[in-house]
């Protein structure tokens, strides 16, 4: 194994057997300090930070990417800011999930404990390092952070300030890590370190959690792609369709709960695709539609099966005329990510099927996909959105970040 | 991929999006199905069996392999017996496990969902097929099953009937499959279908964990080596740590919940090693030492570090002194496979760093490591023993097959 891996995973190891010794008084002591850390440093981080936009600049990376990497006081500050929501939540480790006793009298509780070491692969967004990193350190796991190269100069200003201002605080060292070496096999290597981490997220585009999946030996948690739909059904109501559509794809079109084909009843076409199809183009989404729908509008594209798979992320929407729930499902499940789903419907019964049957981390009746986020569930923080079925599924908060033990007590049973 | 897996993936994904919607009583009512057709063609199963112990002889397998992998009518029994108990357990299918209303009057229900689709790669053992087959149907989840290739005549003659007796009590069709192609190529495509399985459980020895670890890109449940330990603490009783020691070795050495270690506080050595010496040695076991405790019986072997890390599975024990608790779980975080440990003490403060310190699917105080096990724990089943973190940890009941969903409830709500 690389030598800078091998070492930090060896410190994050033992850190982690010590973490769970730390109290939340003393973990969100550290988080304030790092909060403030951040703060009163930005300067230093700002000057990193330049080092990286200028070499990104001197690379020819694209301006959309330059933003997200880019630190201002401001940025710095909201980021402070999320720490202390942080700092805020209630803390879940130690929580006994469940307890009960046995005819033998063994006492079985079932606590709740840190993962141990949390690996956490991400791209070219420092504000990402603090993020993970507090995450991590709220419930007693030690981090190992491996960000996009671009960003490698604010990742080791920010890393430092953030050692510096826990393990004064009474952190042991080797919680916090970024791995310094951001080559493509370093990467790889750290997808494999069995024995060293126990849980491995990666936070990204399509290429990078393809990489995680293929790769890593360890544990994973699979984030993300979004091929969200709206179905609108026969027993919609039409003006909460028309609304919810046009949240569902305009609100934000970048992100992953965002919706990429709309699904509506042949029963209720007429009525409802003119009036969707003009609100649509008003916010400048280009339709591309089915047959069926196309027959509506001349002006606009033909849908192939491509359509119905991709993840747009951006102002177009496919579209498709089915007969009914049944063909609605069947099309969700054959297209969709896992992800969000909604159904537009005053009929309870339809209501309940789409619900049932759908498989998605969430799924919605009358409200727009759009709400699939930590914060809109109410979780306080999100580490990422798993659309995976094991382990978490849906916005990932704390709890995501947390295993079980059992811890039995006795009098001395022994088995017969 | 593979003509049989491509074929039997994709049936059992179609199954698995129909379980959904099949009663508890519908699933309850296949499982009886099973549980007499394999009995009352106990006759068919065994001749098919009797081919594979054949085959097994002619290939020079050892006998306790053969045991294993012989049925009898009494096993056959004793395998239907197994279905009727799963048959008694609460549906874990549909629970709603928390419900919580938004600010915004969304309404959010986190369900019990099914996995989807679940593989089991295990070895030659045919109980294992009608065990695995029974708790994915009690759990709504379709299953792709691949035996170890010595029993593929009795695998494939009970897949039979059970799948002929669950469709004819309304379970779809698609939804238990056997993989007939025994070979390993075929079995590590199998650990590579992401997008028709959605976990992949490995029952069986070392080799094929490593294997399924090492090769799976789908999410996957690392089951079970079993490096335990005992340590009596210098506040033990010494009667109750004799009974405990000697339970966890030889009441079953050949299990992972049997103690592999035994360490001693220095301070109760000249007290408890002669005791235990003699007890462990009347019972056949050999003790490998450290030098301390090689001073106790110059007869004993002395253990090396490789020692430490073994999981003898047999009438073998290593024995440390060490300098108190700090050094007791330090040593257990060192060599453990993180499956079950114990300590015996009286003192309540040290048996509280035990539990909170040592990092391991099950931790016990004054109690043998022997009751690590679905049953003992009163989960009325097991599908195996996961030794990670992620997910499941311990012993996996109905509960490690499902997963869970977010169902959302509103009236038209729209993100700002």
């Amino acid at each position: 194994m690389n030598t800078e891996l091998l070492t930090k995973g060896t410190l994050a190891k033992e850190a982690a057997y010590k973490l769970v010794s730390v109290t939340t008084e003393t973990k969100n002591k550290a988080l304030e300090a790092i909060a403030t850390a951040l703060t009163v440093k930005a300067d230093e981080i700002i000057s990193a930070n330049n080092a990286d936009i200028e070499n990104a600049r001197k690379n020819g990376i694209r301006e959309a990417m330059i933003d997200r990497l880019t630190l201002t006081k401001e940025r710095i500050e909201d980021i402070a800011e999320g720490i202390r929501q942080v700092i805020a939540l209630d803390d879940p480790i130690g929580e006994v999930v469940k307890s009960w006793t046995r005819p033998n009298g063994l006492e079985i509780n079932q606590r709740r404990v840190p993962m141990g070491v949390i690996a956490i692969i991400y791209e070219a967004r420092p504000n990402v390092t603090v993020d993970a990193a507090a995450l991590c350190l709220k419930t007693s796991n030690a981090c190992i952070l491996r960000g996009g190269s671009e960003a490698i100069n604010s990742n080791k200003a920010i890393m430092k300030i953030m050692q510096e201002a826990a393990y004064m605080s009474g952190i042991p060292e080797g919680t916090l890590n970024i791995i310094e070496d951001t080559s493509r096999e370093t990467a790889t290597e750290l997808m494999k370190m069995n024995g060293y981490i126990d849980l491995l997220i990666p936070r990204g585009g399509k290429g990078l959690i393809k990489s995680v999946v293929e790769n890593a030996t360890v544990p994973v948690v699979e984030t993300a792609a979004g091929n969200c739909h709206v179905y609108v059904d026969v027993d919609a109501d039409i003006d909460m369709a028309l609304k919810i559509v046009l949240n569902a794809k305009v609100q934000r079109p970048s992100v992953c709960n965002a919706a990429e084909t709309l699904l509506v009843d042949r029963r209720i076409a007429d009525k409802f695709i003119p009036a969707v199809f003009t609100a649509l183009k008003a916010h400048n989404v280009e339709i591309r539609g089915d047959e069926a729908s196309a027959a509506f509008d001349e002006s606009i594209v033909k849908a192939d099966e491509e359509d119905y798979y991709t993840e747009y992320n951006d102002y177009i929407m496919a579209v498709k005329i089915v007969d009914g729930i049944d063909e609605a499902i069947e099309h969700i499940n054959k297209y969709n990510t896992k992800h969000s789903e909604a159904i537009v419907t005053e009929n309870a019964e339809n209501a309940e099927r789409f619900l049932n049957e759908v498989d998605a981390a969430a799924v919605y009746v009358n409200a727009s996909t759009r709400f699939t986020d930590g914060f809109e569930f109410g979780f306080g923080a999100e580490i990422g959105i798993s659309t995976q079925k094991m382990h978490a599924r849906g916005p990932m908060g704390l709890e995501s970040l947390t295993s079980i033990k059992y811890t039995i007590i006795g009098n001395g049973q022994i088995r017969g």
